[in-house]
């Protein structure tokens, strides 16, 4: 049996898609079908979207579920008129919050993630990710939060993506080559950073594969070449005193957690 | 008064700030210190930040904040014993969607964002993003879910990064050059893509003001040049019948979720 899940809200969607991923995420048995509705903030557009809860309702032979973040009280009771299961987010604990804040909720509509002054931080942290990608800059290190270490591919630049839009964090990050490899010491240019540094490491398959993706049957996708990059990778990292994650296990969401939370690092909006 | 909010989590903690930050932007009076603890899946870890809970009322005279999504109840009760005014996200509305699926939660921590099959999708989204960025490659316009047209520096890369890095959605970008508005037709590479086509304008003193941090006082960044560009620019949009937004007044989650919602565009995850 499947069953319809909509997240709706007033502005982007996303805290109501947040959340009700999170909790639905703990029942995974329930086969779904997720349907994101933002921007409902006229009730025509309500009134619309009660049609189709009751559609999805009569197709799957069970209410779908409803999560919302609406914030105006006109357009949440429209809503309350679907035959969905209602899960009111901001009504649930708006009340609480005026009390314990001792002052009344303003009511304005998609105030969450709308523009404001972490603008500027934001962009410019995506553009330091941008530009000392991949080690084609190193000359700019120390003004990096942080600077990730790995191989080829086994998810720097995702990594540093992440944290620029998620928290404003400047990330650097930097290829381990061959030759950094022979060496088998701190690569010259990460020398005055070691506080700043934190390695990625990956399954020798996983690195396989995404290797042949870019460059099938050469000797960069090799297994033997991959395993000997990890090794020596993971070596550094131990010999240095480089905390390190392996990116297979792990979700950007978390790896950037684990980052921030390893080097006591804070979002910067 | 400023007062201190703890987002508390067993995993990322994304699901407590997200919905916090949610909330508390209903109340703007208030001064706030936010804090992100993720990765609370320990007792003692829970004790640890019960102290530091305590410690934050008595300098702020006044009891925190407590966002939690805390999985198991022995670590969310150490929680409640602290002072703290304690929103248990979780547990509000788990029992009633265990009612309402006629199942058990499942009880397991860091579920949300932890890697899934949506691995690859994601990562292949930010490699076609980055791949396809600021019209570097234009020949593989036809694997683009969506195309993003706008001048240089009106924000189309962080909302390409964004699409991909959210809902795995593959966004290229052009840059509408000189000779494109000379020109006054659609530019050749993106005539046959029409309705994957969405612009991106911006307001003239943002984009000087973007464009001199880059290269200042240049032709590039004048007031009379960026004029000029912007007004080509949304000229071109409404011959060409392509929607556009402002990236002056939103959010890069905001014009990626106009994006969706304007061309019909689901989540890939």
């Amino acid at each position: 049996m499947k069953r319809t899940a909509f997240f709706v809200s007033d502005g982007t969607g996303i805290t109501a898609e947040t959340l009700g991923h999170s909790l639905l995420s703990q029942f995974d048995k329930i086969e779904l079908q997720l349907l994101t509705r933002p921007y409902i903030n006229r009730i025509d557009k309500a009134q619309l979207l009660v049609e189709q809860i009751n559609e999805a309702g009569k197709r799957d032979g069970v209410r779908p579920l409803v999560f919302e973040t609406i914030v105006d009280p006109e357009i949440s009771n429209t809503l309350k008129q679907s035959d969905g299961f209602i899960i009111n987010i901001f009504s649930t604990f708006i009340s609480s919050l005026e009390t314990e804040l001792a002052t009344k909720a303003t009511g304005s509509v998609g105030k969450t993630h709308s523009i404001s002054n972490n603008y500027v931080d934001r962009i410019d942290a995506i553009n330091f990710a941008l530009d000392n990608d991949d080690g084609s800059r190193t000359r700019f290190y120390d003004r990096a939060d942080i600077i990730l270490v790995g191989v080829s591919r086994s998810g720097k630049t995702p990594s540093c993506l992440y944290m620029a839009m998620q928290y404003g964090i400047k990330a650097a990050n930097y290829p381990l080559t061959e030759e950094d490899m022979e060496k088998r010491t701190l690569p010259e240019p990460l020398k005055d950073f070691k506080n700043n540094l934190f390695g990625l490491t990956i399954d020798v398959d996983r690195l396989v594969a995404i290797r042949n993706e870019r460059r099938s049957n050469s000797k960069y996708a090799s297994y033997a070449q991959c395993q000997f990059e990890i090794q020596e990778a993971e070596a550094l990292f131990q010999r240095e005193n480089i905390p390190f994650v392996n990116s297979t296990h792990y979700s950007v969401e978390e790896i950037a957690a684990k980052i921030l939370a390893t080097q006591n690092l804070n979002r910067r909006f």
